[in-house]
């Protein structure tokens, strides 16, 4: 039986396991791609593995979050990335040159390689025909050590298109249709993989589109399969010599099918504040709207800009609505500019901001309490805007603009009756205005003698130690579904600053939920301390501060109905032991405050059992509960953490040869 | 004898007083201007002194500072801003529109006008013949209910500009010349006055960067003529109707004199952390640079950026440096984009922030400590960039676009031989983009049922009681000598955000000298306390925040050495007294703690003797003390501060005419 493209992508790149859905296997990784935020943390892990220089084929460090510099904390940030760039030989994207995946896309991306990145939105790379994972940080780190990374092979979701979008409706729309139709979790431990005839009509930047919100559906990855389209793009971008043909087979099946008819599509917005709320613009047309953003990696495309400017020509933002663009990159930003479309948003009132994610983090922009922000963004978690109690819808760029002219939730097909404004036929450049000077190469020069430039806010890593054989310690904290890393750690412009500081850091854990559960942490430092979730637990980013921090204030053990993946992995990774209960009923009847116990965990643990009974001694009551730890993995909360044990590893093996599948 | 300009433009606004040096003399203000983190409070005033509509010809609230939006606290700030705009009859301008200044000059500036505003860069309006003066928010509050501006007649400081400025040498290396021939305090109590054939060569957009850093020297205001350069300057602005010509008379003199040779002028350059520290760039030429800004109300013109632009033009910003480009305004922003120069800026790699003050005000662009950063804004005063240990410069835009270049201080005179760079011959547009779309006019109709907007935030301006007869009260402080009103309320990131909201923001007053004196302040809430200060208490900024915030927290009484003039009327304005010690030794015989009382106050006051005296009962002693308050400022002070005064004074005069000065 034929492959389908996500299948080709592993079959080329699988060092061991194999492709049977929920099977560890181990893949070889072409490309990483950090971001500041989780990336200064990826330097520190690189210089506790004491690495001699970067193993993959490319690796790029951007600065795209950290950009508002409200004191020396982010510019230092930026100098002690700049200084790992040259010391682990990495590309280092300064800040102003972008967000990092449609960066990666434009420079970088080819189809049938490997992409790593410390960025939960890092499977957009899959619009070229790339399989693309977001992964904590400290797993990218081993990527760039040239390290394989592990998943349990997922499912393969075959998405059927068909048919050409109608006017108005865009890309955006195509992914918000699959958020209503699946939610928030239809994509867990899943490859959405989208094919049939209705690709023809969609661009890769369509696809980018597409294929970076897969992420809201908890997918695994998205890929695209590398056709005619990716070539345009590469071509445009001046990089057709790196496209290769990546197509599904004839007969290529899959585990889970769905089918989309484009032409049936009609706008879509995501209410607040989950991106799983998703309704029709039409049922919620009417209600006053304070802000508007344009921007982010969910719309980041020329196209996308140019379409917004195209609607407002000649008119005036509302005068209430404050009308945000964020451009998502210099390059977009300069054809943007040479087109005519930045005189035409500036014109229009928009406020343009520097190149990055901005107000798609929170970095700035945060709106009014209660006032209703449209945002082309990916994302509307509650208080991610930085504002507590905030209003964010999810929308596309024509909705958007729609409602910067109104002031109102509109829906675009509304536009030409009501302002006399047609569906506007873009002319883009065949070429972008490529342009490299932002991106510092590697040096090439061994680069072990480069010095790290660490300023005062920059801390090494805390170390951990091993799995105790007992636990025995209190439910600091008892949270409900889906809680997010969001909601564990917020981002936002107050704490993004000390994502290098774990001590300080530490101090913003759950601050969303309880405010008072560094108290309680730091109150039983002695014993540690257990949380207890509900279904989906650490849903969201992939930052591993939403381990490293509550795992500094003391936590030993999360015991939750599910785990969301790529937490579940870092809390792994950091040494926090993971289980899930067997009854999910279970869960109601622990109480924070409860003392849990259990023993002989080393042991049973290491004998390879995966059930665990834990004691609740306030309740006299016992729960069976499982983990779900590969053999790796164990060995690895055993040690206290996959630093901790890949540094024992190194020292038992001291001078062997490294790995095969060293490319440089 | 004849006129200068300045005596000119106070004579036609003197309501009373004389114009000799040194006496209080009232002026009728036609304009005036507030920003945002001043005028929350502005507005509050003009709510608690329940001011039917702005009594001014023309008033306008910029948004221009808190464009963070880090929370929503600056969002909740623009929305009440623009109600209160609706409420009281001002223009509003709003975020991403620009900076007041330049904003302020190219839309409302009119030549023999008076402008009275917020911000301690307000003469900048001088540029085109105003006189413009910053003052507390209470006083401009004042000025916009229709009231005089009351200060000291200031001596006339005539400088005759002659010759022109030689290549890559521009207007902000004169004002350098002037900070470096007479400091900071060289123009206190005194108006500076430009004349002279230099003049000719200076455009109105020159002049405003010249009469910008004129506060720099602590001038009361500068004044240029109205001339042919005015007349151009409104003409591409497409305002030459508004053109009043206005030039001193052949015979007129000055009260002092300086003279500059333009053509002897080279690029200089202001060293940390002083705007009077300054020196040749020639001398500091080498230093390594890592981040360059451009942009701010002193060097806000279209010229100054295309300078800028056609320097970098085709190059690269040097990979270490940050070039943040700040545009002054969205009209200028839209100028540059016409013309190519935001092109020409994005592709050499600079950072294009929205418009507004920005890194001028430590709004985001925070250098790494100890890193140089070089500024084209007014003012380095250590820590304002939001860092704490900054190296911040001032300089020239062509200085500035130099050290971006080669990532190290230049002169710019060396980028010829050294780069190959011509000086730049610069085609600007004979007209500008004008663009009043974001500037909201008043409304027509009466306004006086508009609804104040008020987020959680935003508090009303608390009640303050009238003077009492006795004061019996605890000295909860003892300072020194010199104490700013930076250390008595700090400015910054974190606090700003509270200027509208007394009660949080009193919970800073003196964070930097004692963290517990708002504790001391609270525990004796009953009787109020007392700050005993040395000499020059209150110097630096205008903010009345500083008498505001203590007063919220129980201050009656400020007995000191001698006081900072501004803060000094600050405390009357809210009822504050302040006393000096007759015999400055007294200062060494009160300790923190003691309690010192004044009986039959009032009395003492209001029957015009300036003599007080003070008991210690703490110790048994007692003080000869004295004020200095003029008959109004002794009517304001025994009714509880100015805006109780004000109000007894309007419901006894209820149904009396407006002011004959009243407009509209």
């Amino acid at each position: 039986m034929g492959h389908n493209v996500a299948q080709k992508l592993i079959a080329t790149h699988l060092l061991s396991g194999d492709m049977t859905a929920g099977q560890e296997i181990a893949l070889r990784i072409d490309q990483t791609l950090t971001q500041d935020a989780t990336g200064t943390l990826v330097m520190l892990e690189l210089e506790a593995l004491d690495l001699d220089r970067a193993h993959t084929e490319v690796s790029v460090q951007y600065v795209d979050h950290n950009l508002l510099q409200t004191d020396s904390k982010n510019a230092e940030d930026h100098t002690f990335l700049r200084s790992a760039c040259h010391r682990f030989g990495l590309w280092y994207s300064k800040p102003g040159n972008g967000v990092s995946h449609p960066t990666h896309m434009q420079r970088f991306g080819i189809p049938g390689k490997t992409l790593a990145g410390s960025d939960s939105h890092t499977p957009t790379a899959g619009s070229l025909g790339m399989l693309a994972i977001g992964l904590g940080g400290l797993e990218v780190a081993m990527a760039i050590a040239g390290e394989p990374v592990y998943l349990r092979m997922p499912e393969i979701w075959g998405v059927r298109l068909t048919g050409e979008l109608p006017a108005w409706v865009s890309a955006k729309d195509v992914i918000l249709e699959m958020l209503r139709r699946h939610g928030v979790k239809g994509g867990v431990n899943r490859i959405i993989e989208y094919h049939g005839p209705g690709l023809a009509h969609l661009t890769a930047m369509d696809r980018h589109v597409i294929a970076n919100m897969g992420a809201e559906l908890g997918a695994t990855t998205t890929v695209f399969p590398a056709d005619d389209q990716v070539r345009d793009f590469l071509r445009a971008e001046r990089r057709e010599h790196d496209f290769v043909e990546l197509l599904a087979d004839a007969d290529a099946s899959y585990d889970v099918t769905d089918e989309i008819d484009l032409s049936s599509l009609e706008p879509l917005i995501a209410l607040p504040s989950s991106p799983g709320n998703v309704v029709t613009v039409r049922e919620v047309a009417g209600r006053q709207v304070d802000q508007v953003v344009v921007g982010s990696s969910a719309n980041p495309g020329l196209r996308d800009f140019a379409v917004v400017a195209a609607i407002v020509s000649g008119r005036q933002a509302h005068p209430r609505v404050s009308l945000d663009i964020n451009p998502s990159s210099r390059q977009i930003l300069q054809d943007l500019t040479k087109m005519g479309a930045t005189f035409t948003l500036i014109s229009a009132g928009a406020r343009l901001h520097q190149s990055g994610c901005m107000g798609c983090i929170g970095m700035g922009q945060a709106p009014a309490n209660g006032r209703n922000s449209l945002r082309t963004v990916p994302r509307n978690f509650p208080g991610r805007s930085g504002t507590r109690e905030d209003s964010v819808f999810l929308c596309s760029p024509e909705t958007a603009a729609a409602a910067a002219l109104t002031g109102q939730i509109t829906d675009p097909r509304d536009l030409p009756h009501r302002l006399g404004i047609d569906y506007p036929h873009l002319e883009l450049p065949a070429e972008s205005s490529v342009n490299t000077a932002m991106l510092e190469p590697p040096p090439l020069a061994r680069a072990d003698q480069a010095e790290l430039v660490k300023g005062a806010n920059i801390s090494s890593l805390p170390g951990f130690p091993p799995l105790p054989d007992r636990i025995e310690a209190p439910v600091a904290l008892k949270v409900g579904d889906d809680v997010s890393t969001d909601e564990i750690l917020p981002a936002g412009a107050r704490v993004l600053p000390y994502r290098s500081n774990i001590p300080k850091l530490a101090e913003f854990t759950f601050a969303q939920i309880d405010e008072d559960y560094v108290g309680r942490a730091h109150a039983c430092r002695g014993s540690g301390h257990i949380v207890v979730g509900g279904a989906n637990y650490g849903q969201g980013s992939s930052r591993e501060h939403a381990v490293i921090a509550p795992r500094y204030l003391g936590l030993r053990m999360v015991l939750a109905v599910s785990f969301a993946r790529i937490h579940w992995q870092n809390l792994a990774n950091f040494g926090v032991l993971a289980l899930e209960f067997t009854d999910p009923d279970d869960y109601h009847r622990i109480e924070q405050g409860d003392v849990l116990v259990l023993d002989g965990l080393r042991h049973a643990i290491a004998s390879g059992g995966t059930e665990i009974t834990v004691r609740n001694t306030s309740r006299d009551q016992q729960y069976s509960t499982r983990h779900r730890l590969s053999d790796r993995q164990i060995a690895m909360l055993l040690a206290g953490g996959l630093i901790p044990w890949l540094r024992e590893r190194k020292s038992s093996r001291s001078s062997q040869p490294p790995a095969s599948h060293d490319v440089r």
